[in-house]
């Protein structure tokens, strides 16, 4: 089946030649263990970057502020409860994904405050968020004054973060410390890279702690290089920033063709579409590779690697549908 | 410095060609998190291998006997604590880190048997040992038999573990399963590929908890299929035996050059010898690389990518000295 | 003010004459960490009971089926979390905190069964309910086919279990282990005793890992002759079901005057109604403490020192609201 | 079988009559959960009060130096384990249990400073030693110097730390905080308390942390007013300290008969002495109770309840062997 009618995820995306050829040219002899000149990022599976950052940021008897459907809930099998030692996922509704400080403040309202209650020390944000929305500057500024306010720490999971960035033409600061983050999981993986996810600090003082929870994790690769050639080779060029953009045009024709079928605005690569279970067969039926999401709907991504044009047939499938 | 001159680690050598080739060969997109076709083994890093496998094997509040200088006890930053939930380990002392039965079993008898004490639960050895030497196939069938009396399971951590076969000429069942084994981290890394390291069960009920404390602790790679490529290219036409080989030939001119410095007898690809501070300052002049070991020795590594020729000039300069 | 006004919780009653008695009879020297006579119980906390129960039923990367408003879930900081090294709590909804095989067979179908998702290995029920319900045997028996066929096993946390033994007249049997429970927190505290709860496991299988969970969680009393000395006490002749019985009679005449106010059916000891502020503010202006449950309404508990007679006044005061 | 008679431990010592009197005292319903008047302090059992404080003072990724001897390494079932989510025990030689400056500094001299190994955090010093020697203040402050250096937190493990203030005649504060220790287990039951001991922690910072994982841990108690009542008790007029003197003075004769026999110094109410199977043996036959420690060497422990008249018979057998 050709490549460029799978919509499966963009986790199943081919390494992009720039990646690989900078891994060819990392095979040399050299120290292990980040010894080498090119490892300088903390780089991890982007599961364990998340649960990272938040044994970072919340201690084992405290709870962490998220959305139900983040992945840290739905998708790690229990990762940031082993990280944290056995802190608590305190869940919110939020419409596609996505957070407010309403929302949040009033979740907290309804949490006890003594000591036979979980004591939130963390929320964590999507963004791109589980349902393809971007949140804006000025969407996690809020959620990052809120959490000063709330003596909380701001995590931001941003396995398609090159997605919002592309998207919002902002610069990564402006979505990261300047609104109040203080850690963010930056994925490359699904962007075009093979297995490499970095976790970025925003408080230096936190690096010693963090160093040692990822090798206790046994994240730190002995042969890291081939990590850190990846990270270089994304950086390059901002070769991130165009992967990111061309899977993101590549959504465009398939959420106009799902039209009223939309479930949430598309603003990235992700396209949620009510499909009975009929038309799903019929897509598939025609060689269209896509999960089913919620019963009666389904979910599209689009990867680097698809061209607008690639997903042409596919687009034009949904509209005759 | 040209590698040839690098006696750090292993770990620094570089990848196989065979095993670069093969990754580049896996670049087509297909399904993530282990679902493509090549990936059937149950991968991870050398240190995460090792705690997975202690943490399937014995409780939070157990205990593990293991050899003083075992790399879990010195060079895993807590790595089976994080993952058993608390377990400890308790260390034996033994020539060259290897473990005999009486040894086991003394150490046994000096622990309690009430709950006021932590009752042991598995047995740790590493083949090759942390100081080059090689259990044979009795040695681990007399501790297996010794684990099972003592209702313990039986533990290898195997990040040598080729060139152990390579130097004994046995089949790894030998070594394993029909010793009494029931756990092998079986490391590729430090012998030519990239980042692979196989965690080897021998009871298949155990492989839905593997599997969910892989993913649990974030072991579990959306594009899983770069790993198991290169372990396919490891085994294909006995690879990792080759290159162990290779490694193993290596190592012989260093030690007959070492002659009565030697330390431990040579029985794999590591090198420790007694090393004054000024010998291992003059070496390092000469431009060759290693690691000091205790006070006054130094520990020498060749990897499968240094042939026996490679390592005459360092095997002259030691005899120089 | 007069404990028979008080009905914040049965947690505040008095320790009953007769347990007190036994403590100051075990006022000899004796062997410390239950190598006395007196104990072969397994007790703990409450909170303790139930957490080292979970974990005795659940592994660290498994989840606990509940409702949403157990004790587990919002009284006990994450004590569930941390004695199974990060088990996840699911949590159900269900009126007045009780449990049906449907809903919790659709919370089950709701979760994903791959490796990314928790898997549930227990439930847990409290019986008496958070909100004073009764389950009775062939609830329980209903939850207990459902456990067997779903592979989970079955925890009923009984801090008011009899309360609920009480009520009903059934043989303790009939609400455990012939309904299919595995493991029971059983609670004497609210109902007479000092500071004794005793963890009743089905299974004697599980003894030895249940002892060093408890001593390794600092549960094992070195006087533990004194905890043992409550069990005794509150067992002869009963003591444990006539207190009971006394606690859920003084609650009727409460009921009564709560009538149209009443939020649950009182099967117990304890009363939710509807009440303003204005009008909670009013009777605690006439000297009857009690808490505020959700907004709007309150909650009384009533125990074992305080008779039908001794409420008949702040029954009086509610009817005249 | 005589109370006088039995040295197994201070533990099986009865409780004593004033807190007995307390407890009763404190028998009126109350607010739970230390909401009453009496509990102020953090109380729990000598297990969790000393897994508590090393969960406070060091992260699950860190080290705790201390005696290979101590209660926390031996006696506890991996309590510090449990409680610290898996930081590790660092054990040093002592003659008698006692640390020293020098012992201390050269152990952390053998870790390794890398991501890779386990870096330390806290020290934890038992006074008095489980070998029945006393720290004085000055060997504290000495230790508290290195702490500070080394960026060490310092604990005490005072089970018996009123014996040494019995012994000492110093302050309290002579042997902590102003010898810069920041946490104190300090143990009452062993001294006339029923099951008391109170967690000191000389940082108020730490306090709300103390507090919920104590409640997390299963340790706050809901009649916790039972427990504060023994701390009173212990406290008025200094009782802790006048059954601390009785039971150091209750050593002395049997130090004395020991002689040459004695294997430490005897500073407190603990007495090691060397003794064959046979002669331990003879003395159990004339109706006297001990525990055996190494080898052909015994344990005396003498309680609040026995006067030095009360020992003279088990003196005068020794002498007599």
């Amino acid at each position: 089946m050709p490549a460029i009618m799978l919509f499966f995820s963009d986790n199943m995306a081919p390494v992009h030649p720039a990646v690989l050829a900078a891994m060819s040219g990392a095979n040399a002899p050299d120290m292990p263990y980040d010894g080498d000149a090119l490892s300088q990022a903390l780089d991890a599976t982007g599961t364990s970057a998340n649960a990272l950052a938040l044994a970072l940021l919340c201690p084992p008897y405290g709870g962490i502020l998220t959305h139900a459907a983040a992945h840290i809930v739905l998708d790690e099998c229990g990762a940031v409860e082993h990280a944290t030692g056995g802190a608590r996922l305190l869940t919110c509704a939020g419409e596609g994904g996505k957070l407010s400080p309403d929302i949040v403040r009033d979740r907290i309202a309804r949490l006890g405050t003594g000591v036979h209650h979980t004591r939130p020390f963390a929320l964590s944000i999507t963004n791109v968020t589980e349902y393809g929305l971007v949140y804006r500057p000025d969407d996690v500024a809020a959620l990052g004054d809120l959490c000063r306010a709330q003596g909380l720490a701001l995590h931001v999971d941003g396995a398609r973060f090159a997605n919002a960035i592309a998207r919002l033409g902002c610069s990564p600061a402006d979505l990261t410390w300047r609104a109040g983050v203080d850690a963010l999981s930056l994925g490359f993986t699904k962007n075009g890279a093979m297995n490499a996810e970095a976790l970025v600090l925003f408080d230096p003082a936190r690096a010693d702690e963090a160093r040692r929870r990822r090798k206790r994790a046994g994240h730190l690769l002995s042969k890291g290089r081939f990590v850190a050639a990846q990270l270089h080779a994304m950086l390059e060029g901002d070769l991130w920033l165009a992967n990111a953009r061309a899977a993101n045009a590549a959504a465009e024709p398939l959420a106009g063709a799902a039209g009223a079928r939309l479930l949430h605005p598309v603003e990235a690569n992700e396209v949620f579409l009510r499909l009975s279970p009929a038309e799903a067969a019929a897509l598939r039926a025609q060689g269209f590779g896509f999960h089913d999401a919620e019963p009666g709907t389904a979910r599209l991504v689009t990867g680097w690697h698809q061209s607008a044009a690639d997903v042409m047939p596919f687009a034009a499938a949904i509209a005759a549908l």
